[in-house]
């Protein structure tokens, strides 16, 4: 079974949760009207299910593999399909006219992220590295790096990467060991060993260009002494072309529990001489800008768990219709479908509620980002920049931690099928377990959302959107339909949970800040499914109007109002017990000494 | 990292939670004293430690394979592995002493499975299945069939396999199309295909013995016309030993996500003129037969469940002592092992509390069973035989699922190494995915907890453990510590939840079958945390005691009240919102038509 892509699904939560009109009002966004941005995705899904998910099965089974000493075959068709990719102009869709992007929002780029990682999350992990290093170097670069890199990776010519970790520096990036000495004509050489780089070596592109992490001579301990350099695999000459070799070369590739195609690279900087390196803006202060592309990055990958999600969910729903297996409960002559079974049903439900609150609450967030970085009114870039700094762990922690949910119950619809490689669902089981893990674990995109996001602030923003989802709340009220006064219940009560918590946070950061943090991750899924029910039920209050005013597709929109019904009840009401792991729990997290464990 | 029993743990759950002496003091179990199962356990322990254990990560990366149309190598070592295992009497560990077994009571064996399964999922599949055929003969097999087979299946020389899936026929056996076709002297001829047949074919016994699921002619349709049949690789002479090749042969085995070790056999009956069968007690009862080696099976299923969850916690403890990374929150001058980070701790708290939690729950039910089939007095067999069938599918059910959340954590505890498979992390996750899976998946264990195990009874048996569970609610409200306090709180709040939930099953069942079938496995985990959180509750107030009374081991004691108090607030938490899913979710759940998915 292929990929369909679920653009009436896009398109309801683009027009209806997440202002695609308003957006398209922005200065700078015009040309994103509905319109055109509906054709725009139904191109992007076109060239999506017809051209890269196709190789998604085959990345599985004959990965890209190492030789040679230091080069990297990728899977078979992956380099033609990249190259199509890039001269459709899709790795250039948020990114400026003035290097040859198309210039439209986020808000018209996420859909297209989606898309192309649930036809294959392998192949659209080269796009998404290249998107954190053309964003780096837009935010950082000088004008002449700018110049020399930006048109070739935006066009798809080249590809980016982001070398932060070190065997040593996982998490943990202030014990980053590379250095970079200068060579006295404005560049440096760049020394030392960077592991788990994504597509940091392959053939699909003529260049590489990495961003990297280290450390100039004398730069301060610790996180303030890092700088950002780029190292590009060819040294490019002054007219664009491409000249010497530079010194940086795989010396292995992981073997990996999944997204088996995108190779993961060992890379070794300056073993024969030093690579030349060109410094990213200001010596010391290559976290920061490592940080717009991780913030970048770490939406998209957000968005790879809605991805693999849905393509679980959807392949589980043509095998659910396909596979006879016992009668229908309440009673038929022969087999049925085992799509009428009710544990079936509960499954598929809880894919697709999981999947589509967690798609509306990412879309409404790349909004937020537009209206932030696009608005006239300095207050409204304000107020949306914190709405959408708050979402992006959220988006991050909670869509990859679902996405491992989903799949797994993907392989449960299955049954003893779904345990053997070759029906394929297995497969999304083991892609989506590095989601949670790359780009940031989830406990520290957990730990952002306490500190950075929640305590920092005294809990401002996510008072904010709580005082949101209220007036959702109400508008709930005012309905006579039993669904969604089923979810206005759930939704209240997750909404008190979560206040309860913010309020747990705020007070307790510096008294007890081990006891706070011991709840972070369970406050970032209350969170999640707290702001998703909300998503959810906004949803199902368009398309109760909708159907009261007998306005477009009926089936569609009762679909929604079922979905949401089901989400609250079995999602959404999983918020009180969070609520007691985070205000009650940290007693029993940290009871055992070391040696007790 | 090898594997060492949690010995500790399991005489403590032994002693003080399931009563070994008072199994001890049962008819026929008068050699199961404590002192003689520490002994015994052991024993166990360091032949699985020393000897199968280290078999798991070959037999994951050199699998078994099929080769020469009908034969199976199995992983290099796992032959001599299983010759030892037979000759030490481990296959014989509760079977009777009449055929060579040593006789002990299931709440013996139970750890036993446990280490075993710990040690290696793949290699301990050919005893459980092994385990299951003697069962069956037991119970149903004539005296010639049980002289025959017995013997050597319990001295681990021949093995033994269950044959019930067909192509068309996974949960609903009623689809079984293999014919069985008297031959006038007694034996039959049987014809068709099976598959997912474990351990089908191999090369670690002299012989296999399957007990095979085919129809009779003339017999009725569904499963009232199936019949069990004995049908051996190698046909048996009359003095025992082995005579002609039977017309049972491996046509393929399965490439899988995991358990790659165990050969997961395609089998044909009959291809070149019929395998020789023989019948199993009466004609069309076979399904019966089946349920008691499938009884059987499940526990045991359920068992690999904790082995494996264990094995995955203790690699992530190792870990997480190991790994040094970032400062401790707390302030500390350098990077610390990551087992000082709250969130790392929460997750050990959360794989440690739960394989704890099942490990109780399912040793309490070993005990009933011991209790049900020794007792001399009927109503105590009585009693403890509708306790322990209460039990059987939530012990599969919830301590497999459970399984893949602390196989899925113990990858995440990794961070990225989680995801490279020389790590090992990943295995488990794989391993773990079959089990809620096989020997029934985790809905029809839901649909026996519903329909056979509350509905049938009106639901007397969940109210009489809830009566249970009451009274160590009262015990703990005597207490003066805190963490028993929280603890019972919990307790209190689950076992309402649970009480609500079996009321709403009884009150619904035949007015809504769809809708009380839709909450059947959110019942099944909440039966789970409910009961595993009993349990720990139990194992809280026999370490408070112990503790008062400066008796034993005081870390252990203390740790055991911190497990359980993490248990009460992070896992048994959940009850309210599983409650909420069964008792208001059904509209969600069957929401949607079929086309609106």
């Amino acid at each position: 079974m292929s990929y369909v892509a679920p653009l009436k699904d896009m398109m309801f939560v683009l027009n209806e949760l997440a202002g695609l009109s308003q957006v398209n009002a922005l200065p700078g966004c015009e040309d994103a009207s509905p319109e055109t941005v509906e054709a725009v995705l139904e191109e992007n899904a076109k060239f999506c299910g017809e051209v890269i998910a196709p190789l998604n099965v085959i990345g599985d089974k004959e990965p890209s593999y190492w030789h040679d000493g230091n080069k990297v075959t990728t899977t078979k068709g992956f380099k033609e399909a990249f190259k199509a990719f890039g001269e459709a102009g899709w790795q250039g869709v948020q990114h400026p006219t003035e290097f040859g992007g198309q210039g439209l929002p986020k808000l018209v780029a996420t859909p297209c992220i989606e898309m192309l990682n649930s036809a294959n999350l392998s192949f659209a992990l080269c796009p998404l590295l290249t998107d954190g290093a053309i964003e780096a170097l837009l935010t950082a670069g000088s004008d002449e790096l700018k110049a020399t890199y930006l048109e070739n990776l935006i066009s798809g010519k080249w590809t980016g990467t982001m070398n932060l970790t070190e065997p040593q520096a996982g998490s943990d990036l202030a014990l980053v060991r590379s250095r970079a000495e200068p060579q006295g004509d404005g560049t440096f050489k760049v020394f030392g060993t960077k592991i788990f780089i994504t597509y940091g070596e392959h053939d699909m592109a003529e260049n590489i260009v990495h961003l990297v992490l280290a450390r100039t001579p004398n730069a301060p301990e610790g996180v303030k002494g890092i700088s950002l350099f780029v190292v590009p695999k060819f040294l490019v000459n002054k007219d664009g072309s491409l000249g010497e070799r530079n010194d940086v070369h795989c010396v292995s590739i992981e073997h990996k529990l999944g997204i088996k195609a995108s190779p993961t690279a060992v890379l070794q900087f300056g073993d024969h001489g030093g690579a030349i390196g060109y410094l990213v803006g200001e010596e010391n202060r290559g976290l920061e800008y490592m940080f717009i592309m991780m913030n970048a990055a770490r939406f998209a990958v957000g968005m790879q768990g809605i991805a693999v999600a849905e393509r679980a969910y959807q392949k589980a729903v043509a095998y659910a219709r396909e596979r006879i297996q016992s009668r229908d409960l309440a009673g038929s002559a022969g087999p049925v479908a085992i799509i009428h079974q009710p544990d079936v049903r509960r499954m598929l439900m809880s894919m697709r509620s999981q999947v589509e609150a967690a798609r509306a609450l990412a879309y409404v967030a790349a909004a937020a980002y537009d209206a932030a970085h696009h608005s006239a009114d300095d207050a409204v870039r304000k107020a949306n920049q914190a709405f959408y700094e708050f979402l992006v762990p959220i988006v991050k922690g909670w869509s990859t931690e679902l996405s491992i949910d989903v799949a797994s119950n993907g392989v449960q619809v299955h049954g003893g099928m779904g345990f053997i490689e070759e029906t394929g669902a297995a497969q999304y089981y083991r892609d989506a377990r590095i989601l949670p893990i790359y780009e940031g674990t989830t406990a520290i995109q957990a730990n952002d959302l306490v500190g950075r996001k929640t305590a920092r602030d005294g809990g401002a923003t996510a008072k904010a959107i709580l005082a949101q989802v209220r007036r959702t709340e109400e508008e709930l009220s005012a309905s006579d339909n039993p669904d969604l006064a089923a979810i206005r219940a759930q939704l209240a009560s997750g909404s008190k949970a979560l206040e309860d918590v913010v309020n747990f946070v705020v007070n307790n950061m510096k008294s007890d800040i081990k006891g706070v943090f011991s709840g972070s991750v369970p406050y970032l899924k209350l969170a999640g499914v707290v702001l998703g029910g909300w998503q959810m039920a906004r949803a199902a209050l368009v398309a109760e109007r909708k159907l009261k005013a007998g306005e477009g597709d009926a089936k569609f929109h009762q679909a929604k109002i079922g979905t949401a019904r089901f989400f609250a009840d079995h999602i959404l009401s999983q918020a009180s017990g969070y609520r007691t792991s985070i205000v009650d729990g940290s007693a029993g997290v940290m009871a055992l000494a070391e040696d007790q464990f």
